[in-house]
């Protein structure tokens, strides 16, 4: 296996990598008060803090105490709070109460991520290919909840009527309104799909395999928030016949109106930020919308979503290029041009039209690993690209998350297709 | 458009199939009594009386309030009632209410009937091909229906603790012990998937379509319920590492620990039928698992579920034979001999490891028929091959049925796959 | 023990008594079909066919078991279904799941009656003193639920669209608007309250016990619609000022505009009655209103409502006389004048200020018996006087009736009081 | 109205006073973190922060903006956060999300007070009797939440798995066996009930009026450890013979087998106290259970729970002496002996069988504030004599605290009466 983690990471030794992945995660944490770090907002979404600690007994469980025999816990209770879904591993502590937990304090947690840092690079010295194996997993663990930090605390901020920001405000210049869609002609047939051996995959991507694909057309950028408005004008949250049957039930039980983080303030309509609340910018790519507004916006336009492997098959050839966590923007850019299909890479995830399934001849992980991603598919719908608040270095075009079609709060869009 | 509802009704003019149809449905409500058809046992369920109104409804509204511009209808009342889920067609009665519509009564819905087959059966004398196209969608649907009578009275009568019988018991012979899963190779390729033009199909199995599979091998019978006893010895109902993290959470939450209608008394385990409660035969086809079970099952077994291509791909060449409602046997048999993948048609219905997702080129139906099978596209999977519950004429290799992951009421088998 | 079931029975010998009570709930039944009787439109009420056969299960289980050595149970199994909740008495069927039971049948269980009136009047024969208390008690348990079939049958037709009639329109003349209100002084001091030992009361109404009052006020009259009506208009719904904490909360969440059983039919109110819907006459008392709406009214008007011992001990003196369930009207009259406090007797069941606390001394009856009133004395609201649904013979100045404060299916109205 | 804060307080001036209770609310706030201020365990609590603030706004928003023409608040946003309940004042943010505010911070928090106390202090030097009046209300307001910062905070310690202390654990002796307990003899007769005009009471105390009562017992002291181990080892859990119906349904559905914050380890029972966990002391009165608990060990005693009537009648001539949240011991004591009636004040509040019901006459405070008290009184049980979070200058005779029956996070236990 290549130890790469791509991208900026690549002249960096491993442990040097280890150092900064870890850095960035408190680097997050760092403007954020021990309060802030304790709130959970909603059962989906979990404290800073609890992200803090729980990468750091990801590293301890399945590295430290597997592979050193004489490994002392920092604390033998943390199995029970930081285990987040593994039930292979053990019990752990109820998922809706995580922020409940007040103790141990943030300055516990940090001192844990000093015991499980001194240990691991410790370990690293030993040279074995399975720490190192393992130790690149565990990074691109916490890349992952480097993205949900900040989409956790986004959510935790906006329930707060004070409406606090993650971030300062940065200038935010008026754009042109975005020139009509166009759209790129693929030929679709017999394509690669998913990873190759070689390089850092997570088993979902696994193995690698042919599709078959009509030809079909992709848009050159993701929907915008002005083209959402017009669907938005033109009734989409009151007309039913654009709806999946759940998505409407949904959208009529919370009373959907509008994206989330979207606030009407007269005529106008504001937009809450992890830089605050500003007004909304037409022309940057619609976010924080669920798969079901995302097909019914498609259905309303007479286009539709394309399918994770269309996506795949029409990006691969694409550099990894865009607007991701380490701009620190923390926020979807409007008018990002890079390769033909612009905004492919950073920025919004973009569901797919595919539900998360196994790929043909899909093994998961060995041991306790197996439950990272095999035992969530169902229910889930793949979407793809990375966003604004995707490490750079974690993302690429193989990779497939993954959503209920109700969530709202990743910085998620999409992008239309329609068949040739 | 071919007319034909295939086998049976071959040599039936439309009209005697209308006529075939529309009787078998009250056939089954006639050994019920007027409180059997009133009841709803569960929000997924509707009550008999529900089911024969419905479907007279679907006839009147689709067909009759569309196409004759001097109709009258029996009760202007009754489109609120009887409408399901059409938003188009208008507001309508709270699905978990349907329960509690003691009026009309048996006798008047049975009045509808006759007033709705009168003026169909009038309006198809005009020979126009609309009227028999739609004819033929009303009576799948209807048949569709047929299943569901079956279906939601065996729920309804199981939870009475009086345990009431559908239908006489019948002599119950004792099988010998199933033989060794045996598996059938097949070579994967291009095949096409999806209903031809011609023919009746659905609009979810359209378009035909190429698909390119791996070569697979399925298991040449449906799991018995000896096989799921041994699961369920070695603790597959205790064991999270074969399940699925939702069914997991549902399984424990629910206590689940049988499918089903399974009751063990003492060493025993009793199950309840339709002909009323008898001992489990070890040899038949196990049913009413959900998807999380019969994925759970392929865990432990080492293997997986087929996804509905390879389940298509090799079951097209075999004819339309089985176990089916025409039977009135009301419940799978052991040991049935049908092709190759025996048992494939009728039966069980076989969960696959499909989610149901539109195919490439997918166009729903017209108008409000849009809303038949396009809006359930999420968070479903896909069910092939029909069960003793469902008329012969209305099943073929290319239907997708599709249920939620958690339902069990439906009579939900499954077969095993594996690589080769 | 006074046997007197009082008024109408007084010359009624126990037998006859007996089968005149067994009778009216029969005919309460007769015009409801089998499917009518089987429905349960909330876990709060329970169908036809439920009462029918619970008021049977309660003389089998209560007398026939306990004194008839050799008794042969109709059918074992009813002993689980129509228990309501002694829990002494072993367990029973889930209370929302009545609905459910389309068996036994409507046929089965008059058959079960016949089985048990035959079997008490035979042991009645033995002219024991227990067997007459008991059966006085069985009759008068039966009486309330003859006040049950009425207001849960009443529940489920309005629930139905098509707004089913239990009985048939009567003409409904044109009232005056009623007068002012009048209050009448009442002097206080110490009283007694509860029953006296001889004649039948529930063990809720004992022991008799002096109280102390202060000198109070009560209106001549039960509130009435036109009185509520102004309590609408002046945004009584709407000013949270008014209601107490439980009752603003839920009547926001379940959007209360008005009483049950009102709808707004452009400017004008409809009332749905037992006799189907009809324009409201504002000069009947108003009914379906919860201790919340009572409560909140009689802040807006400046007054309160009256104790259940004010109410008492105004009360005692007037002759038992009303609207009652034996005049087969269903509702409650507008104008009715029966002592100088009109109406205190039938028509509504008038919410007081107490809660249904034990009184001091109190004991709960015997054995089983003892669940029978004591058990619910926690978070309910006494009701006193009866209403057109209840029984003549069954009500007494000392009964107290209770429900929760959000309960607005029976008929309850109220009246109000205030200090001198 | 005497303005006396009674007890300690008798010779402090006003400001003095102010000035000690504001400082002891933030005295029980100092040993805790930022983290442990801000979390929220369950609806029914709230966060310490939340405390130190919402008190800080009533004397903003009852006394300050509303007799201070210029007053400027701290933070206009704060009205929003920080109102409880009170409808007359505007909207408010909702209650169970409470815990989600880590802005305003701690330290904001402290300010804010800082801010309130400055300016009430400056209008107080004014003195005006309206001034003077509100302040002392305010007060007693504030007293009333330091008690619910301790049991908020002890709830959300225990639900942490760390079980983290709020105080250092003290040394804890050995007690003798309780004695068998022992009854007192009241007359009743006509008593005075309730706060006589002079000195401070709620509304809800008011007016005092005179009761009736039988003659009666109060057992000498409340239920101990060691009593309620001996109905908990009899299989008080398990009958419900003994239980209020609500009180079985909830026990059964949350599994209750002991008081709250009791947790069984072998064949030793450990409680978890605002010291942290330690052994049972079966000498100590029990608390943290419900009127639902109370009342089933009471019946299975054979005896009865007082009413508030005859609590208060009893209490009344003894002084205010007990083990209050003046002492800092924060955990119900052993043994107490204060007068006849031990421990009638302190230590545990006593549930009484008595409804929250209206004195007669009873006259809500004007203004906002008539919802302080009055808009509570439904499905609520009084509690009397204060607990070992009380400050002892908040409690008195008449004092009438109310909880729903089924609450468990407060002191409270109970004491036995009997009928002569």
């Amino acid at each position: 296996m290549d130890l790469a983690l791509t991208c900026e990471h690549a002249t960096m030794s491993l442990g040097e990598r280890f150092q900064a992945v870890r850095a960035l995660s408190e680097e997050l944490a760092h403007g954020l008060s021990a309060e802030d770090q304790c709130i959970q907002s909603m059962p989906d979404a979990s404290p800073t803090k609890w992200h803090l600690a729980h990468t750091s007994w990801f590293f301890e469980r399945v590295i430290l105490q597997a592979l050193l025999e004489d490994y002392a816990p920092f604390d033998a209770r943390y199995d029970y709070l930081f285990n987040s879904y593994y039930e292979g591993l053990g019990p752990r502590h109820p998922r809706p109460q995580r922020g409940l937990l007040s103790r141990p304090s943030s300055e516990e947690v940090l001192a844990y991520r000093r015991h499980v840092d001194h240990s691991v690079l410790g370990l690293m010295e030993r040279g074995e290919p399975e720490v190192d194996r393992l130790v690149i997993l565990g990074l691109h663990h916490e890349q992952q909840h480097q993205e949900l930090i900040l989409t956790d605390i986004k959510h935790a901020f906006f329930v707060n009527p004070l409406h606090p920001a993650f971030a300062s405000p940065q200038p935010h210049g008026v754009h042109e309104e975005p020139a009509e869609p166009r759209f790129i002609d693929y030929p679709g047939g017999i394509v690669p799909i998913g990873a190759p051996d070689a390089g850092f995959s997570f088993d979902n991507e696994q193995p690698q395999h042919a599709v078959l694909l009509r030809p079909f057309r992709l848009a050159a950028s993701p929907v915008t928030c002005a083209e959402y408005l017009a669907f938005m004008d033109d009734g989409g949250y009151r007309r039913a016949e654009f709806w999946l049957s759940d998505g409407w039930a949904l959208a009529q039980r919370e009373d959907w109106r509008a994206p989330l983080y979207w606030e009407q303030q007269g005529d106008d309509w504001k937009i809450f930020t992890l830089r605050g609340e500003r007004p909304l910018d037409p022309s940057e790519p619609v976010a924080h919308v669920s798969l079901f507004e995302a097909a019914a916006f498609a259905a309303w336009a007479g286009k539709r979503l394309p399918t994770e492997f269309e996506w795949e098959a029409a990006v691969t050839p694409q550099p990894v290029v865009g607007n991701f966590l380490e701009e620190r923007h923390y926020h979807p850019r409007a008018g990002g041009h890079a390769g033909p299909l612009a905004q492919a890479y950073g920025d919004v995830w973009e569901w797919t039209r595919s539900s998360y399934d196994p790929y043909p001849g899909y093994r998961p992980f060995d041991g306790a690993l197996a439950e990272y991603n095999g035992k969530f598919m169902a229910s889930q719908i793949v979407l793809r690209g990375g966003s604004c608040a995707t490490p750079e270095s974690h993302i690429r075009a193989t990779y497939r998350n993954f959503f209920p079609p109700a969530a709202r709060w990743q910085f998620s869009g999409f992008r239309l297709a329609e068949d040739q």
